[in-house]
Protein backbone atom coordinates (compact mmCIF):
# COMPACT_ATOMS: atom_id res chain seq x y z
CA UNK A 1 0.00 0.00 0.00
CA UNK A 2 1.27 3.44 -0.71
CA UNK A 3 2.95 5.39 2.26
CA UNK A 4 1.79 8.98 3.01
CA UNK A 5 3.95 11.82 4.91
CA UNK A 6 2.70 14.62 7.02
CA UNK A 7 5.07 16.69 7.63
CA UNK A 8 5.70 20.50 8.93
CA UNK A 9 8.74 22.38 7.70
CA UNK A 10 8.80 25.98 10.61
CA UNK A 11 10.98 28.52 8.64
CA UNK A 12 13.13 31.21 10.87
CA UNK A 13 11.58 34.29 11.02
CA UNK A 14 12.01 35.98 7.80
CA UNK A 15 13.37 32.89 5.92
CA UNK A 16 9.77 32.35 4.77
CA UNK A 17 11.24 33.05 1.32
CA UNK A 18 14.03 31.09 0.97
CA UNK A 19 11.19 27.89 1.52
CA UNK A 20 9.21 29.28 -0.90
CA UNK A 21 11.94 29.54 -3.40
CA UNK A 22 13.45 26.30 -3.50
CA UNK A 23 9.35 24.74 -3.24
CA UNK A 24 9.02 26.69 -6.72
CA UNK A 25 11.65 23.97 -8.06
CA UNK A 26 11.51 21.11 -5.92
CA UNK A 27 7.30 20.41 -6.13
CA UNK A 28 7.23 20.03 -9.84
CA UNK A 29 10.96 18.33 -10.01
CA UNK A 30 9.23 15.71 -7.07
CA UNK A 31 5.57 15.55 -8.53
CA UNK A 32 7.58 14.45 -11.79
CA UNK A 33 9.13 11.33 -10.11
CA UNK A 34 7.77 8.06 -11.00
CA UNK A 35 7.37 7.08 -7.31
CA UNK A 36 5.52 10.27 -5.96
CA UNK A 37 1.38 10.11 -6.32
CA UNK A 38 0.59 13.44 -4.39
CA UNK A 39 3.10 16.26 -3.37
CA UNK A 40 0.81 19.06 -1.87
CA UNK A 41 2.04 22.18 0.38
CA UNK A 42 -0.95 23.74 2.37
CA UNK A 43 -0.49 26.35 5.06
CA UNK A 44 -2.50 28.36 7.80
CA UNK A 45 -2.64 32.11 6.19
CA UNK A 46 -1.97 33.00 9.64
CA UNK A 47 1.40 31.07 10.32
CA UNK A 48 3.39 32.18 7.15
CA UNK A 49 6.43 30.20 8.78
CA UNK A 50 4.77 26.92 9.11
CA UNK A 51 4.87 24.97 5.48
CA UNK A 52 2.67 21.90 5.97
CA UNK A 53 3.54 19.00 3.24
CA UNK A 54 1.61 16.06 2.15
CA UNK A 55 3.32 13.66 0.35
CA UNK A 56 2.06 9.71 -1.13
CA UNK A 57 4.78 7.52 -2.50
CA UNK A 58 4.18 4.37 -3.46
CA UNK A 59 6.39 2.26 -1.49
CA UNK A 60 9.47 2.71 0.81
CA UNK A 61 11.68 2.44 -2.33
CA UNK A 62 9.76 5.60 -3.80
CA UNK A 63 10.93 7.51 -0.99
CA UNK A 64 14.44 6.00 -0.59
CA UNK A 65 14.65 7.14 -4.48
CA UNK A 66 12.89 10.27 -3.19
CA UNK A 67 15.75 11.08 -0.93
CA UNK A 68 18.31 10.34 -3.39
CA UNK A 69 17.22 12.45 -6.64
CA UNK A 70 19.62 15.52 -7.19
CA UNK A 71 16.84 18.05 -6.63
CA UNK A 72 16.21 17.03 -3.40
CA UNK A 73 19.81 17.45 -2.61
CA UNK A 74 19.68 20.58 -4.44
CA UNK A 75 16.25 22.22 -2.61
CA UNK A 76 15.38 20.56 0.68
CA UNK A 77 18.90 19.24 1.97
CA UNK A 78 20.71 22.57 0.44
CA UNK A 79 18.08 25.22 0.47
CA UNK A 80 15.04 24.65 2.94
CA UNK A 81 17.28 22.69 5.47
CA UNK A 82 19.05 25.32 7.05
CA UNK A 83 16.33 27.93 6.56
CA UNK A 84 14.25 25.58 8.96
CA UNK A 85 13.95 26.08 13.06
CA UNK A 86 11.95 23.15 12.79
CA UNK A 87 10.94 20.01 10.84
CA UNK A 88 8.57 16.59 11.42
CA UNK A 89 7.74 14.03 9.59
CA UNK A 90 4.41 11.66 10.26
CA UNK A 91 4.26 8.11 8.50
CA UNK A 92 0.84 6.74 7.62
CA UNK A 93 -0.32 3.62 5.34
CA UNK A 94 -3.12 4.64 2.72
CA UNK A 95 -5.62 3.21 2.86
CA UNK A 96 -7.28 1.69 -0.47
CA UNK A 97 -11.05 2.90 -1.36
CA UNK B 1 -6.82 29.37 -3.84
CA UNK B 2 -7.86 25.50 -2.76
CA UNK B 3 -8.58 24.44 0.64
CA UNK B 4 -7.00 21.68 2.32
CA UNK B 5 -8.74 19.53 5.26
CA UNK B 6 -6.64 17.45 7.33
CA UNK B 7 -9.42 14.89 9.24
CA UNK B 8 -8.73 12.47 12.04
CA UNK B 9 -12.08 10.64 12.81
CA UNK B 10 -11.78 8.20 15.73
CA UNK B 11 -14.07 5.35 16.08
CA UNK B 12 -15.31 3.91 18.81
CA UNK B 13 -13.63 0.30 19.58
CA UNK B 14 -15.13 -2.50 17.41
CA UNK B 15 -16.56 0.19 15.04
CA UNK B 16 -13.71 0.47 12.77
CA UNK B 17 -15.77 -1.80 9.92
CA UNK B 18 -18.71 0.62 10.01
CA UNK B 19 -16.52 3.56 9.18
CA UNK B 20 -14.39 1.54 6.60
CA UNK B 21 -17.74 0.41 4.84
CA UNK B 22 -18.95 4.04 4.39
CA UNK B 23 -15.51 5.14 3.12
CA UNK B 24 -15.81 1.92 0.36
CA UNK B 25 -18.70 3.93 -0.95
CA UNK B 26 -18.20 7.75 0.37
CA UNK B 27 -14.58 7.81 -0.97
CA UNK B 28 -15.44 7.48 -4.50
CA UNK B 29 -18.28 9.18 -4.96
CA UNK B 30 -16.54 12.74 -3.21
CA UNK B 31 -13.77 11.92 -5.64
CA UNK B 32 -16.22 12.41 -8.55
CA UNK B 33 -17.50 15.75 -7.40
CA UNK B 34 -16.40 18.33 -9.55
CA UNK B 35 -14.69 20.05 -7.16
CA UNK B 36 -12.69 17.41 -5.16
CA UNK B 37 -9.33 17.63 -5.76
CA UNK B 38 -8.10 15.04 -3.70
CA UNK B 39 -9.87 12.53 -0.95
CA UNK B 40 -6.80 10.24 0.81
CA UNK B 41 -7.33 8.11 3.55
CA UNK B 42 -4.47 7.55 5.33
CA UNK B 43 -3.89 5.54 9.00
CA UNK B 44 -0.78 4.33 11.57
CA UNK B 45 -1.62 0.77 11.25
CA UNK B 46 -0.78 0.61 15.13
CA UNK B 47 -4.13 3.01 15.72
CA UNK B 48 -7.15 1.11 14.05
CA UNK B 49 -9.50 3.11 14.91
CA UNK B 50 -7.86 6.49 13.91
CA UNK B 51 -8.71 7.33 10.03
CA UNK B 52 -7.01 10.31 8.57
CA UNK B 53 -8.27 12.30 5.51
CA UNK B 54 -6.44 14.67 3.95
CA UNK B 55 -9.01 15.95 1.11
CA UNK B 56 -8.26 19.33 -1.10
CA UNK B 57 -11.58 21.06 -2.13
CA UNK B 58 -10.88 23.99 -5.19
CA UNK B 59 -12.61 26.39 -3.18
CA UNK B 60 -15.22 27.20 -0.19
CA UNK B 61 -17.85 26.35 -2.57
CA UNK B 62 -16.90 23.15 -3.32
CA UNK B 63 -16.67 22.37 0.10
CA UNK B 64 -20.61 23.49 0.75
CA UNK B 65 -21.64 21.26 -1.72
CA UNK B 66 -19.65 18.35 -0.78
CA UNK B 67 -21.68 18.49 2.23
CA UNK B 68 -25.05 19.01 0.53
CA UNK B 69 -24.67 16.15 -1.80
CA UNK B 70 -26.76 12.80 -0.52
CA UNK B 71 -23.80 10.34 -0.46
CA UNK B 72 -22.39 12.95 2.68
CA UNK B 73 -25.71 12.81 4.27
CA UNK B 74 -26.62 8.84 3.57
CA UNK B 75 -22.45 7.63 5.12
CA UNK B 76 -20.55 10.87 6.76
CA UNK B 77 -23.87 11.92 8.51
CA UNK B 78 -25.61 8.40 9.02
CA UNK B 79 -23.19 5.67 8.83
CA UNK B 80 -19.64 7.35 10.07
CA UNK B 81 -20.91 9.73 12.72
CA UNK B 82 -22.35 7.48 14.94
CA UNK B 83 -19.36 4.93 15.05
CA UNK B 84 -17.16 7.90 16.14
CA UNK B 85 -16.01 8.70 19.79
CA UNK B 86 -14.05 11.76 18.17
CA UNK B 87 -13.66 13.97 15.12
CA UNK B 88 -11.17 16.96 14.59
CA UNK B 89 -10.61 18.53 11.11
CA UNK B 90 -8.13 21.66 10.27
CA UNK B 91 -8.59 23.85 7.35
CA UNK B 92 -5.62 25.06 5.48
CA UNK B 93 -4.98 26.84 2.22
CA UNK B 94 -2.85 25.04 -0.84
CA UNK B 95 -0.30 26.96 -1.55
CA UNK B 96 0.53 26.80 -5.55
CA UNK B 97 3.47 25.45 -6.67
Amino acid sequence: MPIAISAVWTAHPGKEDVVRDALVKFVPATRAEPGCQAYVVHQDPEQPTVFKIFEVYDDEDAIKAHRNYPHFTKYAVGQVAPALVDRSHEFTTVLDF
